[in-house]
């Protein structure tokens, strides 16, 4: 049996200077709590996200994917507000039964805690704390970064005339777990990776503070997502899906029709959709395009209940309302809601 | 079956102003992320607490006292530091069988979320954001307070000659548990209600940052969390078991013998745990007193390895190391560890 504390520190404490003050940290793992001295003049973006087995992610994942997943998701919802990653809190629910056997236990506890170490190295998202306990495996990461006071993105600002856009590609999530589901298991897939190994878009998101008027991630499908922006901002949206930057591959494993829906509807994609004024598109895709990134502009904001809205539309013909994040009792894993 | 997003519009934004900004936050509830605008000469302090159904709460405990309970363990986190309670963020994870169905769903949740969103209101402590998924029962709250910068009481401070002292009663905690496993169901019961509805004791923490000189709750147990301040300090302890005060009816309950273990080795008190130096002592008493709450020494800090320190002995005595958060695979609830 592996003790909590004995496991923290072996695990989860890997630096012994991640105990004392780092920049913008007065006080580090090791007591009550975290003590850190926010920057002036920047406001704190917070967010929490729970990765549950079977539910998020399948039981026979690898457990490095399963703990770089968990950051990752949980830092695209600071991607989405603009917001720099400064610090994340990881409570762990570990497997009773898994923990029993302890070689297999420092097994997965190994990859596992490289997956996320490594991804707090990458998102520049330092361990300040957590939680490491038994029950059923879940993973509930709160993440916090900082933004300068009054530039963060919001879900409220796009107006009539603003173009929607995109970063990257979609689909890929969909498209990973229904090759996952076929049985594929190699990580280099591509994608495998955008469903197993997101990346939340930090980089994206700063750079679009100067751009966008609205910003969210797709975590939920692109036309549930765009719902939001649209009741957050009292707009619609006029979509144009033949300009859906699709997901390398996606169409080659799932055939044009199943593709499309998974661009418009699949969930797990973690890129950014964003509003902004039609004189910043290029402006906005020339910054983008520096760092190697992606912007598609893929419909426009149009005033609500303009007949040329078309989103509910495609909904409707969607025969579903995006990812549903609790599982039906009894169905096994990826099917019916998640 | 319930959608995530109705669930937390009915049972987790009751307030249509919760989503617009309070004192300290620029955006509240219902975009990707908080936004907080901290003040200034504070540091944040900041934990997470995760709370697992059959390992820190029974899985027929009463929904009002999951939710209660959930948010007061992680609080005294705060406490332990001599933090305000400013926000917090409940990562709530609920049974997919509970779910299905609708009716009995609904009245666990509204049970639940009044006795979190009446948690909140008591310690000041805004719920400023979270995550509702499906699972197995489990809530992990994330808080966040602040404290003026340099004041935080921290577990390193003590030192040879300090005195140990706790406030309120110790043993409550298990004392519930016991009275629980024997089938008591009155939330009104003394010892029941100290293990179901237990209080952070942010008061007496914010007071205590003028007197003591290290600080720590007590949720392992007190001879397991003396060992922290023990090891973070750099001192020993000379403990006197007699002077221990027990929670009220904990005697009669559980015998002269199991209640003073409990009171010595029980986990689940959330009492706080402090030094201070002996001139300290009458003033911080004094003060805690005007706001009803009692401070009792029980022990003194002597140089570490000095031969009167007693603790590893009496921990020896105990034959246990304190609460373990894990339970063996296929243990009823309650027993060996938790």
């Amino acid at each position: 049996m592996l003790a909590e504390f004995d496991l923290i520190r072996r695990y989860f404490t890997p630096d012994p200077t991640s105990c004392q003050a780092q920049p913008g940290m007065a006080l580090g793992i090791g007591d009550d709590a975290t003590l850190l001295a926010p920057r002036t003049g920047h406001e704190l973006a917070v967010s929490v996200d729970t990765s549950v087995v079977d539910v998020h992610f399948p039981a026979d994942a690898p457990a490095r994917a399963v703990g770089h997943r968990a950051l990752a998701v949980a830092l695209s919802d600071l991607a989405a507000m603009g917001a720099e990653a400064r610090w994340c809190w990881m409570a762990l629910t570990l497997d009773a039964a898994q923990l029993a056997d302890e070689r297999a236990a420092h097994a997965w506890l190994d990859a596992y805690a490289q997956g996320f170490l490594d991804g707090c190295a990458r998102w520049h998202s330092v361990l300040a704390g957590g939680d490491v306990t038994s029950g059923r495996l879940a993973v509930s990461v709160t993440v916090m970064g900082d933004v300068p006071a009054g530039q963060a993105l919001r879900r409220s600002g796009a107006a009539a005339g603003d173009i929607v856009a995109v970063t990257g590609a979609l689909g890929g999530g969909a498209g990973g777990l229904a090759v996952w589901q076929r049985g594929e298991r190699d990580l280099a897939h591509p994608l495998l990776r955008r469903y197993l190994l997101p990346e939340p878009q930090l980089e994206a998101g700063m750079v679009l503070r100067d751009f966008a008027t609205s910003a969210m991630d797709i975590s939920d499908g692109l036309l549930a997502d765009l719902g939001h922006i649209c009741r957050a901002s009292g707009v619609d949206v006029v979509l144009q899906p033949e300009a859906l930057p699709l997901a390398e591959g996606l169409t080659d494993a799932l055939g044009a029709d199943k593709a499309r829906r998974a661009g418009l509807s699949g969930g797990d994609d973690y890129e950014l959709l964003v509003t902004l004024a039609p004189a910043h598109l290029a402006p906005a895709r020339q910054a983008l395009a520096a760092r190697g990134i992606a912007l598609t502009p893929v419909g426009r904001c149009v005033a609500p209940g303009a007949p040329e809205a078309n989103t509910a539309r495609l909904e409707a013909a969607m025969e579903g309302r995006g990812w549903q994040h609790f599982v039906p009792p009894g169905a096994p894993f990826g099917e019916a809601g998640r």
